[in-house]
């Protein structure tokens, strides 16, 4: 008889098989993932991400579905941020006992349509039991030798750009807990849509200075771009794109966006869109520490106001 | 201000900065880690691991540098179950209020004393807040090619070895949760010893035909080994060698041993020890299926007995 776990690798198993890995030699099953790199593969990815219980979703709010595709588009957009290409994930699952089935199938689902669609096969795993639901999964991915897209080498005088729209998410998460509205704004929330072709333009065609993914808001991306590159940045509060019905609020401090914050030489020649999306520029690095706002009122400092899912605990 | 993400996240870089990594182009504090392979790299293996409160463990029971030991360690051992070198490791931790400082600093000690004992760097992470303490750790390792050793090899007429005692950390869970004890078995309990040496010794030089890590207990995980490599085995009670004070059912179905299971071709000579390591002959795999038990009484089957920390769920 298959205990609760092997039956939940078994139909992870399944999950995984419409998806091609050419490259993997041992996948799930062994005591790790065995993974022959093509030549071309450069340098190697690693990221990891949490989803949890109460922290980043409520259980009676978020659909399953909505979850497992936000597990893995959390960690294939950090790929994306890079300017990597993903060659596949590992999945670790707490659960308790409300996570089982039809729940789980409809989470395993919603992760597998992502991984189909970006053709990035499921290594392997680890499940087990406990009292809070939660998910990490460790995205594996790579890059042409030394080209990755980092957040330190943003230069006084690069452009500050942004891709898509911002503020629909912490809109559609409001929505979300107020109305239970699953459409609209709240889409963008739940089914973030990692950059993966973005990322690559960026680092192949752009050669983007610097770039990284917005999670955590504009105001608090931004300044740890800055941070890292040693420079600061000046935006313009009617530059941003911001979501059809968000406010400028929503825009600069609202998380879980998932786009794409680079940035360029200012003498690049960056498309208006890419593939549908639309690429904004909404400042300039400048030499003096800190990320300052221009408004109609002049000029104010943008504090970093960090993403709170639920706004429980302070900073 | 920092954050006390922030805060920990520069706790985990200074503990860090002592274990070199010369193949990290980009370590934490990016969106991913960037690691540039050595040539003789070969193949690479991913693995994922867990330690939940209240499943894997009792925050009244366990101690926090025991338990930031066994975190790293449980992916270490995976990775020499399968002959490898460990590149690195990436670390979330899901944090109630409670898994703070001081707690977290013993934690993260115990963690980072194995981490520079094995010269393993951390490569990135993920921290958040939650109601229940997890960690889960992804460690990347590499393999010359076609070399790694999995379950799925081992053919009928191979000897079966396990290395060290077992029984020790089963026995020492017992005194740990009934009187608190921390020496002895309980040690054998809270610190487990990776087998990396080991490993790369039965890979290059002893050839073993297939090889895991003993984390579910022998009956469950020879019963995977057999399955995966579609056989059977036939073991000895008297043959196992069991840990000082431990009974012959804590051996065959305690878990967490973290010791290694192997089989060899018959012919192989494998050495009593291998660096102070008993390595035991205990039975040899057969071509029919399932896997028995020779005693006093005969030939009985030894069913897989699935090992919970703390009994409360069936399988």
């Amino acid at each position: 008889m298959q205990s609760v776990e092997e039956t939940i690798i078994s139909q992870i198993k399944r999950a995984s098989r419409a998806v091609a890995g050419r490259h993997v030699r041992v996948g799930i099953g062994d005591d790790t993932a065995v993974l022959r790199l093509p030549k071309a593969a450069g340098e190697l990815l690693l990221t990891t991400d949490q989803i949890i219980e109460n922290t980043h979703f409520k259980r009676n709010k978020h659909p399953a579905r909505a979850l497992g595709h936000k597990t893995l588009a959390r960690g294939l957009s950090d790929i994306a941020a890079m300017g990597g290409a993903p060659l596949g994930f590992l999945l670790s699952l707490c659960l308790p006992e409300w996570a089982r089935d039809p729940w789980l199938k409809h989470y395993v689902g919603g992760m597998f349509q992502l991984s189909k669609k970006h053709n990035v096969p499921c290594l392997g795993g680890d499940v087990a039991r406990g009292d809070r639901f939660s998910a990490d999964i460790t995205v594996v991915g790579s890059v042409p030798r030394g080209t990755a897209l980092t957040r330190g080498k943003a230069r006084p005088g690069d452009l500050v750009f942004v891709s898509g729209s911002l503020g629909g998410s912490a809109l559609g998460l409001g929505n979300l807990l107020t109305t239970g509205a699953l459409r609209g704004a709240a889409r963008r929330h739940l089914y973030p849509e990692p950059r993966l072709a973005l990322g690559a333009f960026l680092r192949g065609k752009l050669k983007a200075t610097a770039a990284m993914d917005l999670s955590d808001g504009l105001s608090m991306d931004l300044a740890r771009l800055a941070r890292a590159s040693k420079v600061g940045a000046e935006i313009s509060a009617a530059a941003i794109p911001v979501f059809r019905g968000a406010s400028l609020e929503h825009a600069l401090h609202g998380g879980e966006e998932y786009e794409l914050l680079f940035t360029v030489r200012a003498t690049s020649r960056v498309p208006p869109s890419f593939e549908g999306v639309r690429l904004t520029c909404i400042g300039r690095i400048r030499k003096q520490r800190g990320v300052v706002l221009r408004t109609e009122r002049g000029v104010e400092s943008l504090k970093p106001v960090g993403f709170q899912h639920f706004g429980s605990e302070g900073q």
